[in-house]
């Protein structure tokens, strides 16, 4: 499989996607700019827009980092994204997940789509109780 | 919408399906069967099988309840298990989600089926250094 | 929710249209049209392609026609899709597929969706044995 | 694309994941362990929940074994799992599944997945008769 | 089935909210906040970050906005988002999707879903000259 | 990976094969015969239902082929079926597709992929404005 565009290495790229590439390199603390972005600085406003999102997505809040990182591992497994599963599962070991937490992720994620079916299957109507969220 | 079989009731439910809705109520420390259980008892051996399952894979272990919770929330949203977000949406909750913490799940939910896409439509390489988890 | 197109009902359907409709009640040997048609309608090459592609796939042949309603019973519940599930649930059932055959059905259906996730996530390497089909 | 975690050969394993891979010997009458449980070995419970409940979910019921890896065989190419695909393509074909019933069930999984897109697109709304199942 | 927090109305709304709303309402030249606007309120981080996104991505730039808002549709249809098919449905009208667009439409989305899975099933090997794109 | 089923090549394709492979040329005005036909080639009956429903659905009508073939391959992205994203970007680009365009199709491919998912896990409730569509 070869990509759908050329990846754009820092030595060929311009004012505009440099600023992001240093951007990233100083907010992950790395001199590794993945192929995710050098596939995007094809487009220098996607590779703007996504970067700025996902900073500010990631970003601890009230929730912490490893815990944001394991639900984005979590959601490309269960997309069958090969990329994204590969890169957010080296981020999430990064920030703390071993192997046991891995182990037990994906366990929850295969129960989940195991039983999001059932439920589906069988039509089951929501409770009462569980009508209101916030 | 109505349920693809009828609900079984406690009442009306045999010695077999009784003991699994005595262990859901002791586990869960509640008075309350809800509706995917009382549906899945129409086939007892489903209804053991998943509740061994389920209860197994969410109990505390490398990962606390409430993540298991949010990733498990994270993946029915994803999944678009209208059922399943009502009924994990509650249970994250009553382990401690906040409103605020909902809001970011909801952020990263959104922000890895964007990147999957991308991903997947720039048919990304994968970088060497993702090769290998664990 | 309301439909995204008007139902065209048999007194107001056009030669063309009923033309199908009278196929489809000959085939099925049924008097009712259901609402799926009754929208499709609304594009008369449409509902043509679709009925001719269904007839087709749908008659018997190297699988019986209850096998083949099962698989598509299955797909439509793991799509999500709720009209399918409905329409193909008592078309199973009216070609023999019984309470306990739906509930094992859903069973195979839950746990193929279980262990989809397994394999995506840990990257299982196909084994070689597995490599050619026919 | 490497595996996320090692394979776990039979030489190499503890006495209780080789409890299990013998009872998949047994169960299944072979000397092949494939790579799905050599993957899953790495976390000992989850290899025993998923076998259990696997071994309890395909056994001969209310379905022949058959029919039951043709519903699973569908779920994974609607799902697009390469790694369930291949494996349940063969075991399905080790149950007396012909390539020309594994055309007409590409058939089915293809034309349902068509139609559930035009059902949501077009938001039929679920004819009376179709409302209740069981 | 009730909405997970509170719609947020424009008399209710923070300075910082009515910032965005009254973005969206010039932009979009109306009057008119729909209930997605005033769900995402709740987290004005998202509320901000998805509008700005959606006006960036939805611009007229190489592909007019009628074509950005039929691909919208079509993925939206796909996913069985009933909400956003609902919203993106009526701005594809208002941008000029006559009905006999929208049948068409529709009609790509199915095969598309189709053609999807049988190129899977079949495991169809990509062809030299389709290897690059750009 | 190998393919499912052997590629039939023209010079061993039987007469009712090579009809369609003759009419595949003629309509695309090409000399090649891509893999997907000649994979499906192995069971005729598809190969001819297939061929003429794609054939009819992507003729010129309310929609020009160019935007059928960008809507066709945003749905195979958001799909993840890499084959046919493959061969409907080639499709695409040889209708006039150029990287800018891509670069936006990718952009609200992604977008609209975060938006069905906060949609759905707000629970955001359909606008009555948004109801009716034609």
């Amino acid at each position: 499989m070869t990509t759908a565009v050329p990846l754009i290495d820092e030595a060929a790229a311009s004012a505009e996607v440099r600023a992001v590439y240093d951007d990233i390199k100083k907010t992950r603390d790395t001199d590794y700019i993945n192929n995710f972005w050098r596939v995007l600085a094809n487009d220098p406003a996607t590779l703007k827009r996504i970067w700025a999102g996902l900073k500010e997505v990631m970003a601890p809040g009230a929730l912490d980092p490893l815990t944001k990182e394991m639900i984005y591992l979590a959601i490309s497994i269960s997309n069958g994204c090969a990329y994204c599963s590969h890169s957010h599962g080296v981020a999430a070991k990064g920030r703390g997940m071993t192997k046991e937490m891995f182990a037990e992720l994906l366990g929850v994620v295969g129960m989940a789509n195991q039983t999001n079916k059932l439920a589906d299957g069988y039509r089951v109507p929501v409770d009462e109780r569980f009508e209101n969220l916030f």
